[in-house]
């Protein structure tokens, strides 16, 4: 055995003793861009999958302001009351290379963060989108081996980061603010269409009445959809993360949700589809990747552009002569 | 000059003469499976396009039952008398081999089949709804040489078709039923998304006071969504296609709205990102159909598919061995 093995087998037994120190290094690889980093990430990933204790995976997203900090601070602080052991990570593609992230800020959830049961850690810096999910996606392995039994995921309402999280997870949910009819900011496009749950959160106060009026709105948007799983539909439900009203029923509703799934062999059949189309994915932005940086497409790739919006050549002709060309110099 | 040239060249200038005969043939060449065809079609087009005369191309989708023909029909109609010449597509990727489609039955339109003016062509037949696609813009392009200022692309409510028809028109409507509450049927996920225009058809007799409350209930959902071009909202408009009532005014608004675009100059840019992201997914297409056909990663595929089902390996580290094997063998 030499010497890189046996680091690793002592990092994964730690890990799986669920040590904070050997989670945070075990992170420290799955996000580092280094190729030896990757390989030993991977072995890691390899020993401990199959003896994975399953946890619950919550998606949550709401634009900047919504209160997603508080409200997962009030979530988290509550499920290790329960007596489960909370992980907090993050997707924010846009998060800096170092400090300053929105979600990259620990004091923003001073409580959780003191707390023996709660491992917080930021978004991957800077990357990709497809990159930056790829690290979260494998952190909730490192995790889950770790003994953490629920893993919250946050995210910000930026462009695809949110179908990436609903990609991973059991139950997405949404944050929204209070306010109805003209005041009501227009919802991003299709993120009604991946909510497991709505949750207006800052009902408190002033802005309860609104709330209320919101959640009829919501609650009538939605009743036009076809829901996502048969005889599911997705509620609306208040919260004010600051008095920490409405956050036990939330979860109620998590609970109640992840066991439907289950008792209709859902939940099993979704993990599985979620693990293969990640494969599928993974392998076919490689093989996409590998095709357009080949020396010959960035060589043509510019002229047939001029080509097709002048219309001078048709898309179908001209694909079929970039792709004869590539394949030629394969 | 050789057969095969004299051939096209005569078949582009009957086409461009407006010939229905010309235009019908050029279609079955683009819809035929036979490469000898494949490259005909493709010198036809490369010759036509670069004098093509704009048209303005409308998508129309809806669930079977909603009137579609009947309302398309009264457009036509409508258009003809006022001077335009009308071709009507459809996309039906489940369109079978022979007769029965409900694309494919021009009885249905029986009075604007008959008129000079118009040209209407049923789906392709039974393919893939890549296949489907590529024939129908090709089509399109076809139609309009022939002179044919108005395509309306016609799809049911199938699948992917909705999203392939939105990327090839200038506006995309859908058609709805009457009904409200817990009547009105879910909306198939993203529907609203893509519509630009929403219409309640059969709003006559009975139903009209119905078409009123769902006009209220989808505008109200409507509002939440962030428009899909900034400051233009998605109007809900009432139609009889049986009696005509309300066509005209559909047909005013996308104009109107043609107009927005062209003042904007979104409606040019859309054409060319159209042209252009077609270009890109034909190709990206066909280098994964290569991919995922070569002998190597067929014979792999199974085994890794049960690793990663059963947590044996990551996606990654699958994804990985499977990219090697296949560029090791290129």
């Amino acid at each position: 055995m030499n010497n890189s093995n046996h680091f690793t087998n002592t990092l994964v037994e730690d890990l799986i003793k669920g040590k904070r120190r050997a989670l945070a290094k075990a992170i420290t690889l799955i996000e580092s861009t280094r190729e030896a980093d990757f390989i030993h990430a991977q072995k890691i990933l390899e020993q401990i999958m199959p003896g994975l204790k399953p946890s619950v995976r919550v998606g949550i997203t709401g634009v900047p302001g919504v209160g997603k900090s508080t409200f997962i601070e009030a979530l988290g602080m509550m499920l290790i009351e329960k007596g489960h052991r909370v992980a907090v990570l993050a997707v924010d593609p846009s998060s800096p290379q170092s400090g300053g992230s929105i979600l990259g800020d620990k004091t923003r959830m001073e409580k959780l963060s003191n707390q023996k049961e709660a491992f917080i850690r930021p978004s991957p810096t800077k990357g990709t989108l497809g990159g930056v999910t790829r690290k979260t996606r494998e952190s909730m392995l490192l995790c889950e081996a770790a003994g953490y039994d629920i893993i919250l995921i946050e995210t910000v309402g930026v462009g695809q980061s949110e179908i990436e999280v609903a990609s991973m997870v059991d139950i997405f949910m949404v944050l929204m603010l209070p306010g109805a009819g003209d005041s009501l900011q227009g919802i991003k496009r299709g993120i009604l269409e991946l909510a497991d749950l709505l949750v207006i959160n800052k009902a408190e106060g002033e802005q309860h009445r609104l709330a209320m009026v919101a959640k009829r709105d919501y609650q009538n948007a939605l009743h036009l959809l076809k829901p996502k799983y048969p005889g599911i539909s997705v509620p609306v439900m208040l919260s004010s993360a600051l008095s920490g009203k409405g956050v036990l029923e939330i979860w109620n509703y998590i609970e109640e949700f992840v066991d439907t799934l289950k008792k209709r062999g859902l939940f099993e059949q979704k993990r599985k589809d979620q693990q293969w189309n990640w494969f599928l994915r993974l392998t076919e932005e490689k093989v996409l990747q590998h095709f357009w940086n080949k020396r010959e497409v960035t060589k043509e790739l510019d002229q047939l552009k001029q080509m097709i919006l002048k219309g001078e050549t048709t898309p179908v002709m001209a694909s079929w002569k970039l792709f004869k060309i590539a394949s030629d110099i394969d």
